[in-house]
């Protein structure tokens, strides 16, 4: 079976460079230096993962031939060039990345596709940032990951990023990081900012700030991915849409054209990032549909080959499981349909 | 079929005046000042919500009738007397909600249980307030509404707590509040701190820190009731069993004896309450198994006879639905088995 996986995270050294030398100062966020404090210590552990990242030559194309993974569309693990407080090399550190992916991906066309960073520091070039990733570089999406500085996508400020997202047809992956400055400190207590729980909770929350706050009335083309089967928003729409109608009669929530759920069914497309539950995906699939959920193997951070048995034996119907595993990327992404 | 209801909700009139006088003063906590501009404002709609919660008498028995539920396990409406600031009044408004709780429950003592309220801002008291509630008032469990004034049930202060719901063998329900002050800022756009969102993140984020801080190597007897179809961690397990072990890896996160997973199916049982989702209750059959999900129908806050309609009518095998419906209440509340 053809498998493309859309959760698949590289580094560029110039950006762990970056980190490193923000995590050495004094003004990292707190989030990112709890997040750095163990992610990017000098151990075993985490050297190979940095080895795997900053690779996109032909040792991943081993790892991935290994793994069973045909397509790797690729994106700047998080938190990306977001907590890069200087702005103009928060920038350039974005545009050195997607050509780098770009590279890349003209080195293995069959076997790689991209999702562009951007600095959503600088609204307005990341807006044209996102234009020269689809029109130069030939990149198939973008992916932010969750806040920048505390602050979320629905604000006004980020209009031109949506709005550019929507007229260049590439699909926003909001990826997870570790929870904002404002909930932050309650996810402090054992670690619980990490992926286990606060991940989530900071992209999910994201996606519902977008949902409510009425941005897909104002721009009803744009397509947001959830990975990690959608964040656990799939569990939830029903009492999503009951409980947010209460809140728009108390006057508490602003009306919207229609109900949340439906624009997660219009808008959203998950992925099966992290996630080997067979009873979640399921759920995920009764509730949106086949069309709507992608397979992703979150490589280095889990193990490739343990998602992609998955996703091979799973219990499903061999036109849903067609559609998880590559037909939904192919066409949402416009990758060509080639097999290896 | 029978029907046993476990989060349904009153008020006494004496804490309704106390969260007014504190709403009208300079010290409401900010979390309460916001839900309570919305759940306690005169209107129409709050007035009807407000008279129903203040009845335990023959109307809301009769409303029961209507509704087709049998037994409802009462519970003193959220955020209960956590928001009250004077401990000693705290102490006694929980006594004394006790008192006209157990007084129901002997008037109708076919129709109703109750699960007592207590003041965890003074966990002694706490502790011998479960143990009168038990002992003297035959009441069948506790509840406390999420954090109590920006704490969380792991803290040490809180041990008393535990120790006395252990060893009454008092199952604690887990139940929704706004969220904690420390994450309250970001929950405050569109209203989104509500039952549509911030009541199950700051739900499911206490229940997270009560496994992963070890409390139930310490009382592995004690049982959680998390409502809303246990506030998504059904549909998280897997991941978090595998996410939390790379934080114990990484030496964030501390060692636990089991998995969370393990913990979550010894220690936990989850309602339907404010849930009626096919797919939501499937996977939570599937992962908890049906033996650990009970029914409720979060009257007067939701419309019971929905709730109702969709337990007797989703599909389920007879004996999964009278496990859900009645049976595992009867067990872990200690009911009798009549049919009314």
């Amino acid at each position: 079976m053809r498998c493309i996986a859309v959760e698949e995270a590289f580094l560029t050294q110039g950006l762990a460079d970056a980190w490193y030398e923000i995590l050495g100062g004094p003004d990292a966020e707190p989030g990112f230096r709890l997040m750095g404090g163990s992610i990017l210590a000098k151990s075993p552990m985490t050297a190979t993962v940095h080895s795997r990242l900053v690779d996109l030559g032909p040792a991943r194309i081993a790892q991935m031939d290994n793994d069973g993974i045909d397509v790797a569309v690729l994106s700047l693990t998080s938190p990306g060039v977001q907590v890069v407080a200087d702005v103009a090399r928060a920038r350039e550190l974005a545009a050195v990345s997607n050509d780098e992916l770009a590279a890349a991906v003209r080195a293995y066309p069959t076997r790689y596709a991209g999702l562009a960073a951007v600095a959503p520091q600088h609204p307005e070039t990341a807006a044209r940032e996102i234009e020269r990733a689809r029109q130069k570089l030939g990149l198939v999406g973008l992916l932010i990951n969750s806040h920048t500085q505390g602050h979320y996508l629905d604000e006004p400020q980020f209009e031109p990023i949506l709005a550019s997202a929507q007229a260049q047809m590439m699909p926003l992956y909001l990826h997870p990081r570790e929870p904002a400055p404002a909930m932050l400190e309650a996810y402090r207590p054992h670690g619980l900012y990490f992926a286990h729980w606060g991940f989530a909770m900071e992209t999910s929350l994201h996606a519902m700030r977008l949902i409510v706050s009425g941005t897909f009335d104002r721009f009803p083309k744009l397509k947001i991915i959830l990975g990690h089967m959608g964040e656990g928003l799939p569990f939830w729409l029903q009492r999503i849409d009951n409980r947010h109608a209460l809140q728009v009669k108390l006057g508490d929530a602003k009306p919207l054209e229609r109900k949340p759920s439906e624009y997660f069914l219009d808008n959203f497309v998950i992925t099966t990032a992290g996630v080997t539950s067979a009873p979640a995906l399921r759920l995920s699939i009764d509730v949106l549909g086949a069309e709507r959920v992608m397979f992703a193997a979150d490589y280095p951070y889990e193990n490739a080959r343990e998602a992609v048995d998955f996703i091979e034996h799973v219990e499903l119907d061999e036109e849903t499981r067609a559609h998880i595993a590559y037909r939904n990327a192919e066409r949402l992404f416009g990758l060509s349909p080639t097999a290896r």
